[in-house]
């Protein structure tokens, strides 16, 4: 597993990082995505500022966005971030309900995805 | 590419769901997906009876269900589906800026996703 | 697109598998992926033996072999290996419901995929 | 991991399907898979109908059937799903040399597939 | 497909980075990912600033940094970004010779991936 | 997990593939992945003999060769590739820095390929 690196052994750049992530969270709790990415301070910075950018409150509400995290994740098999970005879900309001729909259209998709491919259906003209 | 069965020459199977999506989506247009599926009239009536399932208003509503498709088509980068979809979403009031954010999240989490992958982070306690 | 050897215009070393092809498929005919692959005559040497010892007759048969090629291809969206693969099992023997009860297998496994990860499902001992 | 909801915990509904899940399977056994989709008894219904109707014995006999489920979820690298289908083809009878030649046509597969893209090679049009 | 904003259309902020690419790149010619970036300004600029920095010289040379790119596009097979990438590799100067041995091994790459997931192998105690 | 051949019940074709193997890469020890495709003696020899060729210095340096793997790796979220690959490339010479530099191209790679698609971006002509 990748070395994680804690707030006490961080750099001043690391910790201004972990710090904003702590204030925008309202949390004091870092998990460790963010310690095995401090191991690239450039790319933990620019990953959590897109992070910020993107996951802030927009045409789509905080738990929207959430949701579509974990509907890319799931897709995409990645345990990590199917367990973190659940909690996150759920820490935003997912309730269960919405959790199954959100599952059911993510398989149910990942079958049109390859039962078009594999009919190797022409795009509509209405569609262009 | 591949056959498409039009109305006129469908069986009375295929055209009972050819009614059907009309009727559900109150429209006379029929898009290629379903004519190819129309080859196989049980998987056309099993992934019908499905999506109107799934995709029907619950705890996420019609849009949102929409967006969440579109986000699975563009991360597994098939194009009908992502062209077929993107025209659905849009129909059901997805504006530019929606749009716009939808795609930023899309491309985000399939950024962390291998982050995650290749720092072999491991899940977080609080996470399980 | 990338560019394509023709015969006439193939070193000694892409001729010799051209000829090897033409002679185990029983065929005058090269498609394109194997033009391509000429550009690099390690690779294409590589490949075709490759491909020649796994799709041989064996535990299973030709026919069974070409339709889990498709299978892969079409779970990948590769547009050329759908056509390809597809266009290789009709010649050996599927039929259009073999073909049909082949895609909603790979639609179905494509969809199940996702639930079992986003659910978080664990192995069951008797699994393992 | 997702909670699991065991047969003494569960509603009429999802009894029903475990139920047919049994009887169909002639095992008294439910795997995990199932006890979590039974979180949404919806998915469970529609997931096991659909299951049912597309393994069924066909034009694809029910081992050749499970073979390309193995073939799919292994290419899309869905641990559970290598476990539990990798499991039922023993059970239906595939030999090792059967799994063999089948993770070597995937591995396979998965290599061309790339190749294709990566040369962009353009579709024959005698495979259109 | 989606629309693309010229030079002459766009706002004062979508030009600042357009003008940034043709600095950076030492070109005038602005491809249309950019342009269709552009609709959304924000997503553009992060985009721009982000591959910016990442594709910059650093223990890794520029060369090799877009071969990992077209690496990942191929395995990704991701139509657009193996073109440009690979046309920009070429630039950076990449040989025949050098993208042969590139797709050799994305492809093999891709087939040990599914082999060591279908055969599930346990990660050695070594690699931990 | 899959069964492991181990030198001492290996036949002598797969004792031949672990020496020439072990000559190779000038180590005593074999890692999981091959004696699990031991299993299965001729896909072991086909893809060690693949390997071998593709591995080997070429216009691409080693160590340059083995970052790519991890790419591709990373990029399919191969938890044992990416375990192995890894190991491999530090072994050779792949500093902390240049694992960075390789996850973020990887990262950014997989963002953007998603972005290319989602708004469906027409290949420039210059790319063609």
């Amino acid at each position: 597993m990748g070395k994680l690196i804690e707030y006490e052994d961080a750099s001043p750049e690391v910790r201004a990082v972990y710090d904003d992530i702590k204030a925008v969270r309202q949390t004091d709790w870092i998990n460790n995505f963010w310690k095995a990415l401090a191991n690239d301070p450039a790319t933990l910075k620019r990953t959590w500022e897109s992070i910020k950018q993107i996951m802030a409150p927009g045409a789509l509400d905080p738990l929207m966005k959430e949701m579509i995290y974990v509907a890319v994740s799931a897709s995409n098999q990645c345990p990590y971030c199917i367990a973190s970005h659940t909690a996150a879900a759920r820490k935003k309001g997912m309730t269960d309900q919405m959790f199954a729909e959100l599952m059911a259209i993510v398989g149910m998709a990942n079958e049109t995805n390859r039962l078009s491919a594999g009919y190797r259906v022409e795009i509509d003209p209405q569609f262009r």
